[in-house]
């Protein structure tokens, strides 16, 4: 299952420039994908990666699941009518849409008597869902309807793809949510939010800027779009959450109404937010180091490894000191994920390939160690120099070693992200900090329709886009915008993105 | 949530006449699926059904997980020609599959510079997997090779569809192993059986008849099909495991070798097998009664409904004691799923409700509960003659109620099981035994594909096939075939099926 790959040392500096090669060689090499399967943006998830998308699902599924957001399964296949029945969203995925038939070959030669319509993969499940919450409403006693789901969905990129980042097939979870006041859905989008930053701050260790779309960015059919966006390693933000306050447009379009309390027909609020393999693109591109991966515990399928360090004398004994730590390691960490390799690897290996995979703790045990009772941890982001002796069975040295790990990708992280938010005043400056890298804050003159025009400008400019403003972030009355010279409304949060 | 069907009381006799529309009724009105999306075969699963079958997933996960069978995620899209490498399994396949394509819209008119292949929404994986097995798998080291993935498959099926058991898209798990001999490969076989018969017969509580197919009705491009036949309230009875011995033949067409110890280049031997909604589906028409469902405690969303039978006089402090006994019982017994219905339904409509759902266990909480520090315990199968009266903080009667239950479930099916499996000795019997319902034994000439002929005559008899055979069950010299008078080789179990 591990030796598939990889049995050389990997080493490739991640700097600002290596970044895309880097991502590029260590995705395979480390068994988080298969990029070879025939079909364009349609990478395998291998175990080793896909067990980390699960477990960031698992992790938002427990988040729902205490909100009363309740799982469920809507068909893959989505009849043409049903999309398009909101024609700005219609509009904003058409181009991107697989259409699938049964019943008949694909060339026609196998013409059966029933002819099915074509149906949309879905691109996202707002026209198969709403048309069936229609159904499922009658009364304020059926609000709040939350639903989410862990599923696909499916666009046909045509800009180059890369794996976990911009793929025509997406794994992902959606919530959609119907309430009876504007006030309601709101405070659940916010809910929705503290749990997307407990995943991400705390579980995946990195952050990024909570940011309202413009206008001209949002998702097609909603009122305002929110989104987190992450500057990765290129220097280039990628958007890691996006949540979306619908208001009560899709309503009226699917007909949801709902008897309310005083037995009048009111029309509901509704929202919906989703986050996909890009949590994982993220977490793994901002913490590998040139070594290869480096993993978050709480998503590494392995968070200690256990290396018997063995010579020929006394190698029994040493693998049986390995085998009994393990055993009682499960015991006393229930939970924890704790693998032996007893493979026949020289050690020296066997720490480059599970420093490659970016397991959080090596546990070594040698002849001495089995002599002393202790075991030797070694930190993935210590190295060497953090090799630590502890007794057997000091269980709370093993768990301060996994939290120590959390914490300084975390540290790390949050300094990267800090160090790559700039403010510009001049368009020459703004320039020369999307150049190099990361978010640039300049005051604008709208975030409304009529700004997409400066947008443009700036896009010509330096290659950035305006990926969004933070809505309490006020502007003092004189500053000028950067583009127009008009007062400035806002401040635009300009970068390079995926 | 649990509020949008079914106000009424639900009342139905599920007899062997009436049960398919007992089956079509309660589903709807459960809120297992919602039958009413427009594209055929392709029922959403709610909530409170997908709860059920998303823990039978969780169960088998954890079992694969116990033996190293690893979890992926393979692309839904397959190349045709990706497809079309093993003939039979084509041959199996091809009129019922769903074609996609990207890039250009169904019609034309959307033509793009680019213009994708069709391809196959898979209708199972073993075409998309296999291929890559080839480049995963070098030398003996990488063996044994055991993947899974929960996922859907799609199947154009032209008979008519039936909510969780014959649908166009199949929520299944599905496993693929490789292995260097066929001893190892037939092992696994048997280690997946253990797992399907434990979740099936222990934590479903019910059973079938494990059986091999004739060569005839054996999955397309396999060795052997192993299966689980369940007889059905109908008489019917529905495959629920299905396991295949895949021999070397899809190694050969998919050119899979490894270097074996001793240097030479092998073919190695391979296995698959899956579980759906049938599961499920087998679960819920066995044990739910007149009165709805009854649902095994593994699955059941909510196992424990707790009803405040109140009164105006006390109604707060009765609620307040629900509330407490809600917050106890989640303290003592972790894990159990526990739902006060605080709605401002009456009491009786309340239980009415929560039998249809079948929720396995009732706990009433009135003014004299309260006073006495009491409890009322009431099983799903027990109904008022039942009635146990239990302190406030008695988890042991708690916890026995909820095995109780599942106990009584497994009885009742495992007898329902033995009391259908019959044996003829004549064609005359066998016709009267089929018209009865379950499976009918007979002895038979040969399940090899000379067998086929005689199948077809059963099948005009009395519309039953045969379904298969138990490979130890010997038959004595001299023991005559029903259909041809030949010399009986085996016997074959005779069923109608869904």
């Amino acid at each position: 299952m591990f030796s598939v790959n990889a049995r050389e040392k990997f080493q490739l500096e991640k700097t600002k420039e290596s970044f895309t090669k880097w991502y590029d060689q260590i995705l395979p090499i480390a068994d988080v994908v298969d990029k070879r399967y025939p079909v364009k943006g349609m990478p395998i998830l291998k175990p080793y990666g896909f067990f980390m998308h699960d477990q960031i699902m698992k992790l938002l599924e427990d988040e729902w699941a205490a909100q009363q957001i309740y799982k469920a399964q809507f068909p893959l296949l989505i009849p043409e009518a049903y999309l398009k029945k909101e024609e700005d969203h219609l509009e904003g995925f058409k181009a991107e849409v697989f259409w699938a038939r049964g019943g008949a070959g694909y060339d026609e030669t196998q013409v059966g008597e029933e002819k099915d319509e074509y149906c949309a993969l879905r691109p996202t499940s707002e026209t198969a869902m709403y048309a069936t919450f229609k159904e499922w409403i009658r009364s304020h006693v059926d609000l709040p309807l939350k639903i989410h789901q862990t599923c696909c969905v499916y666009r046909y990129e045509t800009s180059s793809t890369l794996p976990l980042i911009r793929a025509r097939e997406i794994h992902w979870n959606e919530a959609h949510t119907v309430h009876a006041t504007e006030v309601e859905a709101l405070q659940n989008l916010e809910n929705a939010w503290t749990s997307y930053l407990k995943i991400i701050e705390e579980d995946l260790c990195f952050t990024g800027l909570r940011l309202r779309r413009p206008i001209w960015d949002s998702f097609p059919g909603g009122v305002h779009t929110d989104v987190m966006d992450t500057v990765m390693p290129s220097g280039k933000v990628l958007q890691t959450v996006g949540a979306h306050y619908l208001g009560q447009k899709f309503a009226k379009v699917f007909e949801i109404q709902f008897t309310g309390e005083s037995g009048e027909n009111e029309t509901p609020y509704m929202t919906c937010y989703g986050v996909s393999t890009r949590l994982l693109a993220a977490a793994l591109s901002l913490h590998g180091d040139e070594f290869g991966l480096v993993l978050p515990t709480k998503i590494a399928m392995i968070q200690i490894v256990v290396v018997p360090v063995m010579f020929k004398k006394g190698a029994e004994s040493v693998m049986q000191a390995c085998r009994d730590w393990v055993a009682e390691c499960r015991r006393a960490l229930p939970g924890v994920r704790v693998h032996l390799d007893d493979s026949k690897k020289q050690p020296g290996n066997k720490y480059y390939f599970w420093e490659m995979k970016g397991v959080p703790i090596r546990v070594e045990i040698g002849p001495k160690d089995v002599e002393k009772n202790q075991i030797c941890l070694v930190g993935r982001t210590t190295g060497k120099a953090g090799k630590k002796f502890v007794p057997m069975s000091d269980w709370i040295s093993v768990m301060q070693a996994l939290n120590d790990h959390d914490g300084y990708l975390r540290k790390q992280a949050f300094d990267f992200h800090q160090a790559n938010v700039h403010s510009a005043n001049s368009l020459e400056e703004l320039g020369t900090l999307i150049e190099e890298g990361g978010l640039v804050r300049i005051p604008y003159h709208t975030v409304e329709v009529e700004g997409k025009e400066g947008d443009e400008k700036i896009h010509d400019l330096c290659g950035g886009e305006i990926r969004g403003f933070v809505p309490d972030e006020k502007v003092e009355n004189g500053i000028k915008c950067l583009v127009t010279g008009k007062e400035a409304t806002c401040y635009a949060y300009v970068a390079r993105a995926y």
